[in-house]
């Protein structure tokens, strides 16, 4: 057989014995549910993956136009080289190995924190089940957190702790999953948004009804926009809820207190059930903005308005804690209808229960040391020192990008991402449509191939049609940030070049 | 207005203020997904949540005819003081705390084990994500485990580690909802079964094809039952999967190899995928009993039997190590189509990562300490005093019952549970109808609160209609365990004879 012949056999031969093996199969592509076909996943997506495996390469020797992989797809702070807290490390290792309680390592707040959640544990052991919902004591110490930030009343039994925000968020989009006289249900997500949500959405079959963020206008979210995303949603859905992400990922907006009362008017009016993703609720650092969580501010807006219904999840991956590995959270429902909330909480009780000690660093960050107690000092000193970097770098990638040709970057209020717009020339464009990928793909694929950088492309995330940007964490440690910038610019400074 | 109008107009209040409550509520039950509805997880349902009120009236001072509650309903060995192993702890604690490295409080082994799993944490910590799946390298420990324990190779590319076996199942399940050939999937579970699958399969609208095990011969499971089950089962399903639980949970037989081998060959012949929930892999405690992995039988059954698809659960939650609160666990795929694994993997992703002191932990399971190494002497007697407890009281509960009038257990070869056949008063059933209960619910919950005992009614799992059952775990430690025995012998007299 000459070598064509050859290849052809043997490509011949594979698709056979592959036809062969999936016409045997009980589950193959065709028959799989095709809502998981539909779901996607940007942040953690083939760029990703290509991105781990240039890292791979260049670990095994491999010659690259730079030394080292920069992971800036995702909001990992530790992963970054953010160091934990001291105190969240006491009280977690105390209670995996209780017999640190008795050496003279920690300090006694530690301990006595430590004993605790031992105490509130089933057999005094963070290897046993809690209670489905999480243990009680920190549903409390949540609920007394919540209390000081808000100054309004919030019930522990509707809080329940969650392995990060993810379990809760999905959920509890779950629970929509239905057809309301006639219509299948719609979730409102504003473009862009963390995806999570459309991946959830399209998970579940629920319809994905979008509302632009104002770009020109900081990422505003204008009602109008929302009336118009309503109306169009409704021709086709029943539009049952709103998902509204403050501060704003990938955007960084913080929302005006005033903007959030328009936001629960609307949802009143049109009887939405508002999901709050406050997870970034620590993370503020423009000086002109706050954050005001929706629960303060649907309760301080009285009735009607403070019977609308609302979820507001929160995680202890973000703010100055970073403990994304330890997968904990929380959820609070405002409102929700008691037969509803019964069998959501029947839900949740077949997952078990969240990581134990993911539950214990939830306890940390809901009953922080307070002055006086021997871990407070520290425990300012490393909190302050996360947030004022955090703040320097925010304002640091603002400026770089803005000095930048081709670049326009939204002042980064809060959160932690930029996501600026990019001009892409014609030709890239072209070049693009040729290897069959959205033009801010290319860009990052090329990016990520010429300098190492991983960022992810505004269609993650969702973008007007047209314009085109990418989602940075600002997470890289200063020195590594600034290196970062500086390659970005002789990057897209060769890429504009290269397709003018 | 005298006092019942007043009580009248006081209903009626409530009545229409509730009204116009949920009519301004974007979700009522009303609206609510149906399949949430349906789902139902008694492991930790209204009986559980009794158990809990009654024992916080104790300790807040009730008088009760008994002192103290024993929760025998989930298999939850460390809240009944089974005491955690140490290594994996030290583990633990070392990797959440890496300062301890340097103190002088751990043997060698523990702080290298600890080192290598900070090295393969981005940023060197465990407050990072990890890769969605888990660490590459305790994937790969997990394979050399597998090929250690069976013989074969195992990929560790085909390996994700999960949060317990829960998340792993449940996102396993979820690829099969889809119609074929005009009709929706269903999925073959036994009768009794762990009731996540009965709920999963509610929670996302699959076809629930239930066989029966044979309580007669020891819940062995019988071939021809398989056959009628899946003829039954395809006139309105398309019949997809069989999940096959061994050990077996609630009913603690073990598989025997030829049991295995038929159920391959049937799941070859109908084109069936097999989940094998091998979760009590480690809990095996009859002398005759072995267990072998469906993996292992079916490398060995060659082709075209090992073309069959499958995926194999475990945890950390069961075995001797009783990990529950961690959060730890694998799955193992095999046969499965590359296609489709890339959208399992994508799925999996959008949930970020398992807790990585879950991972930790499964590491510690994975790769155990071998003889010579400094914590092994002390990893090996903690890990046999747990099996031998165990298996010492797994016997004690089968020869207590069947002393019993009335009861009926068979042997408990494995796994952590017996599930006793009960004959119930014909009298004690017309009064659980007029209760509107289930007969054994309406004994458990008699049980619950005149002994403080908790076990989960057959009901629960499913049993053969007309036949009563409870579940209960052999975990509480040998004095409760007796204490329990012989409160459950007066219940059961008295109860009798009330109802005779």
């Amino acid at each position: 057989m000459n070598p064509q012949k050859e290849i052809l056999a043997s490509r011949l031969f594979f698709i056979v014995t592959n036809r062969n093996m999936s016409e045997n199969r009980a589950l193959i592509v065709e028959n799989l549910n095709p809502k998981i076909i539909k779901l996607q996943y940007a942040v953690r997506g083939p760029l990703v993956i290509r991105a781990g495996a240039i890292k791979k390469e260049l670990e095994k020797g491999a010659k690259k136009p730079f030394k080292r992989v920069i992971l800036a797809n995702v909001g990992d702070a530790q992963a970054m080289y953010q160091r934990p807290l001291t105190f969240i490390r006491q009280v977690v290792s105390c209670i995996t190995y209780p017999k640190l309680l008795k050496t003279d390592m920690y300090p006694p707040d530690v301990k006595k924190r430590a004993q605790d959640i031992l105490d509130n544990c089933s057999g005094n052991s963070v290897g046993a089940y809690t209670m489905s919902l999480g243990i009680e004591m920190i549903r409390r110490h949540v609920a007394e957190y919540i209390e000081c930030r808000d100054g309004h009343k919030a019930r522990w039994q509707d809080i329940s702790l969650t392995a990060g925000a993810t379990t809760g968020i999905k959920t509890c989009l779950e629970l929509f999953c239905n057809k309301v006289d006639g219509k299948p249900s719609g979730i409102m997500l504003p473009v862009p948004q963390y995806p999570l949500y459309s991946a959830t959405v399209a998970e579940y079959g629920l319809g994905h009804i979008r509302y632009y963020l104002d770009e020109g206008n900081n990422w505003a979210l204008e009602m109008s926009e929302l009336e118009r995303a309503y109306e169009e949603g409704s021709k086709t859905h029943c539009v049952r809820a709103i998902v509204v992400i403050n501060p704003g990922n990938p955007t960084g907006q913080v929302l005006k207190r005033s903007n959030i009362e328009d936001i629960i008017k609307f949802a009143h009016k049109k009887r939405l059930f508002i999901f709050a993703d406050e997870v970034y609720q620590a993370n503020v650092y423009d000086k002109d903005s706050k954050f005001f969580s929706f629960k303060k501010v649907l309760s301080e807006l009285g009735p009607p308005y403070n019977t609308v219904e609302l979820v507001s999840f929160m995680s202890i991956s973000k703010g100055y804690t970073g403990e994304c590995g330890l997968r904990g959270g929380w959820m609070e429902l405002c409102n929700m209808d008691p037969g509803v909330q019964g069998h959501l909480y029947k839900t949740l009780s077949a997952m078990l229960c969240p990581a134990t000690v993911g539950q214990a660093a939830v306890d940390c960050v809901a009953r922080t040391p307070i002055s006086g107690e021997p871990s407070y000092e520290l425990w300012l000193k490393e909190k302050n020192a996360v947030l004022n970097s955090l703040k320097d770098r925010a304002e640091m990638i603002v400026k770089a990008f803005n000095k930048m040709e081709g670049f326009k970057c939204n002042v980064v209020q809060g959160a932690m991402y930029a996501f600026p717009r990019i001009e892409l020339p014609a030709k890239a464009i072209e070049a693009a449509k040729a290897e069959k990928k959205a033009p801010d793909v290319f860009y990052a694929f090329k990016l990520l191939e010429e300098t190492g950088i991983c960022v992810i492309p505004g269609t993650g995330f969702g973008q007007c049609p047209g314009s085109y940007h990418f989602r940075t964490t600002i997470l890289p440690q200063p020195k590594i940030l600034q290196e970062m910038l500086d390659i970005f610019q002789s990057f897209h400074k060769k890429f504009t070049k290269e397709y003018q």
